[in-house]
């Protein structure tokens, strides 16, 4: 039995290209309809055949939408909320998959409309590549998903749109919209953050060449480079808009690397030690709850 | 035809036991020793059935070795420097596989013998599993060996010891060490620093629990504690040996990722797309070169 009987992708990239094979693969939603304001997109998109109609106007599709899924980046999510709420029908359900979920409930609140059901959520999954023809229907499994209803909101809304998360294959937990972002701030925002900047900073040493970081990116550059190719625009914006969150995380970071810092620089061994030691026990733990394979290397071939 | 009679890796560790596997793999050695102080690698080793004999003792193998590789964590390669030296046969090849060379090169300076022929060296690869069971044949493959032997070496000796590397799957580059170590500080040093860093301040958040962190750690978080979870014991004196090149890039690390700071603060959507967008490049490069897969997610299992 599908959960709903139409269901409205807006952006068809990685994550809304996903969720559209998804549903397609395990029969969650009768029509499918996907809009994209790229026409080569929705070229990609028509191809692809994942969806029952493809438009650059989602317009075309508002009023037909029992549920709406928001898959483009957070800034164009703020640019057509009004537009699209405005547009829904009595009833239907309307969700997201941005990465910050304070700023959106802020956003939306003054326009909000009491004949629809608004549950924020964010599927914590992904790739370095971006588009539509990124996607993968299995993007989601044993992935979390994040959904961050407001006190109002009607519990039975709630169940069906956990169910379908659960039906794509991700587990799915209930959290306030703050406490998302400072918890996501912390393993996911300025991990990517940072990674951005050491890789900028290898590209500007003079003494170390643009070969010489390529040959040598084994010894773990490697990995950093992986997560400063995600895709710009998109963690411009989401360093925007949980400014708060990262900034209050990366400040505790820095704080920490001076003081690991100062312990090289007086030879202080004890010091390093304790801390590199007690590091490792979470990444048993992060194996253990599936999270990551414990091969050598992430199962890399050698 | 081999290319050295006899071979003694001093270190059964998951280098050590790894170029074991190599040379016996390749049949590039007609004897190979190994040695580590602990009974339990040893006992491990046996079983492995990677070497003809294996010791808690080197002293048992010095005498009849033609190459000595010292694989073992860089502090104690210069607790038993002097020793090694010491017992080595006239013409035999001493070599190493630490992460730093300056540091080696200034500590063996002062007992080398001009009847052997030092040549240090460092395989770029590893895992984060560590000790003999962790080892195997395959690791160098395809991965960059770089040596830096001084200059009054014997370039016959620096062309054999380049033949094995090779004959192990790897590309050798040569150069002095203290290149090696900026270059390495770069691409390998200051990002196992930065991961030990940002997993610490992560585990130290009053806010997010543990329980969070391993939950949402696919959105860029696990990348990190991979890499933290490396062996303290070795990156503690990894840090310590190459304290001038990491604290160079860590300082410049920490210049950029305040002024990366100073732009979400202040709404500078120009400065952080410009930043990110460049970044992007490199991993093209690096996934052009061999270096890593292209693969979503590194290739982990969806």
């Amino acid at each position: 039995m599908t959960l709903y009987y139409s269901v409205l992708v807006i952006g068809g990239g990685l994550i809304g290209s996903s969720i559209a094979r998804a549903i397609k693969n395990k029969n969650l939603a009768d029509r499918i309809y996907i809009a994209d304001v790229s026409s080569d997109a929705c070229g990609v998109l028509r191809t692809l055949d994942i969806a029952d109609e493809v438009s650059e106007d989602y317009n075309d599709y508002l009023e037909r939408a029992d549920l709406i899924v928001l898959a483009t980046p957070p800034g164009v999510m703020k640019t057509i909320g009004a537009s699209v709420v405005e547009g829904m029908k009595t009833g239907a359900v309307l969700t997201d998959v941005g990465s910050i979920k304070l700023d959106i409930v802020r956003h939306f609140e003054p326009f909000l409309r009491s004949d629809i059901h608004f549950i924020p959520g964010h599927p914590i999954a992904g790739t370095e590549n971006s588009g539509p023809a990124a996607g993968f229907a299995e993007l989601f499994e044993d992935r979390w998903c994040i959904l961050t209803p407001g006190e109002n909101v009607d519990e039975a809304e709630v169940e069906r749109l956990t169910d379908l998360w659960e039906s794509m294959g991700s587990q799915v937990a209930l959290m306030d919209a703050g406490r998302h972002d400072i918890v996501l701030a912390t393993t996911s925002h300025v991990p990517h953050l940072i990674a951005y900047t050491l890789v900028g900073t290898a590209m500007d040493m003079e003494t170390v060449t643009r070969n010489d970081v390529v040959k040598y990116s084994a010894g773990g550059f490697r990995d950093f480079t992986r997560i400063a190719a995600s895709d710009p625009e998109m963690w411009r914006d989401v360093f925007m808009q949980n400014k708060d969150g990262v900034l209050e995380v990366v400040d505790r970071f820095i704080e920490d690397l001076s003081a690991l810092k100062r312990a090289i620089r007086w030879d202080d061994a004890d010091t390093l030690m304790e801390h590199f030691s007690k590091t490792r026990d979470i990444r048993r733990h992060i194996v253990d709850a599936g999270q990551d394979t414990d091969k050598p290397d992430f199962g890399r071939e050698p």
